[in-house]
């Protein structure tokens, strides 16, 4: 498998972490989204939609969208379970990643730490912290009294939250105010073959 | 089965949908979201994040995300593929409509139709036309050479991109633009056990 992908991306770290937990070979290609390359007519090739993670599988068949990567890695794996219902609520949470967290927190965290907080985008910066606040609040609730999202271990639906709460300080955003969050960061960094963000 | 849902919703209405396709009886119980139903005290204490569809299942528990719904209901259906990388493309298809269609699409929509276009949302309003044509070429491309969008049959990726795509005029998009979609559009409404959205 080859994926195209950018590390400074939440996105793109989620694909990174589920092939390091499983230890499954890879090879990374960098594809730098704030250099434009998500943009240029052999990547819009790869995937029209212009954006990373994106993977190439081995039989030349490709695949987008961070969490339907997930989805297909994971399975047959531990990592997604066989129960219908716990399967589906497994989706629920990757769902409510990519439309009420995501665009808060990770749009936040871009502004702030990859575009340095341009005066044209302060206004829009500000208008994100409520959905964010909103996002976390639900997984804290959540997190409270189980220690992973879904059922009693580790699934997809960790490793995609995961993917830009355990940086959402870089957005602005005081993890210090969800214990549960946090203590849900450090159990998973201790699971076997973790890799961090930037490595 | 019963659905906490509003009718006038595109996210709603695939659910709808794919029940009467598969012929599942259910109640569907009338959540306002325009009178702030989906915001009150008692329909957050059954989804915290606010928002319908939701469904509560015979045995009590609770799902909500509508793709995640598609996904629970056509589970062991021929509505989602068994091979591993069709059911990955299929849910590649779900999170592309949650991210980068329904928040321009039927945001679009919404203004226009449901609140008639006021004057403090024009802006927004035309700062989505480039990413709802972007979806809806996206769309385009990938229905030219087949009839449906995953493998050569209907699967709830069809189902989840039909609910907004189908009344994209109705967010100032011109559909006859998109002949690949029209004809896809007139396949899906063919289908035995079709209801329309609002009925």
């Amino acid at each position: 498998m080859k994926v195209y992908g950018d590390t400074l991306s939440g996105n793109c770290y989620k694909v990174k972490l589920i092939l390091a937990l499983l230890g499954i070979e890879h090879q990374w290609q960098h594809v730098d989204i704030l250099n434009g390359e998500t943009q240029t007519p052999e990547f819009l090739a790869i995937n029209p939609n212009g954006k990373v993670p994106t993977v190439l599988l081995d039989d030349g068949r490709i695949l987008s969208e961070s969490n339907a990567i997930l989805g297909y890695v994971a399975d047959g794996t531990n990592l997604i379970p066989d129960d219908r219902f716990l399967k589906a609520s497994v989706y629920q949470w990757l769902f409510f990643e990519q439309y009420s967290h995501e665009p808060f927190i990770a749009v936040r965290r871009f502004i702030q730490q990859y575009q340095g907080m341009p005066p044209q985008r302060v206004e829009e910066y500000h208008s994100l912290q409520a959905g964010g606040i909103k996002a976390l609040s639900i997984m804290e609730n959540a997190l409270k009294t189980n220690d992973y999202l879904v059922g009693e271990k580790l699934t997809i639906a960790d490793i995609a939250l995961y993917g830009y709460t355990h940086v959402a300080d870089e957005g602005g955003f005081n993890l210090a105010d969800y214990p549960a969050i946090q203590a849900w960061c450090k159990r998973i960094s201790e699971q076997t073959g973790y890799v961090p963000m930037r490595s």
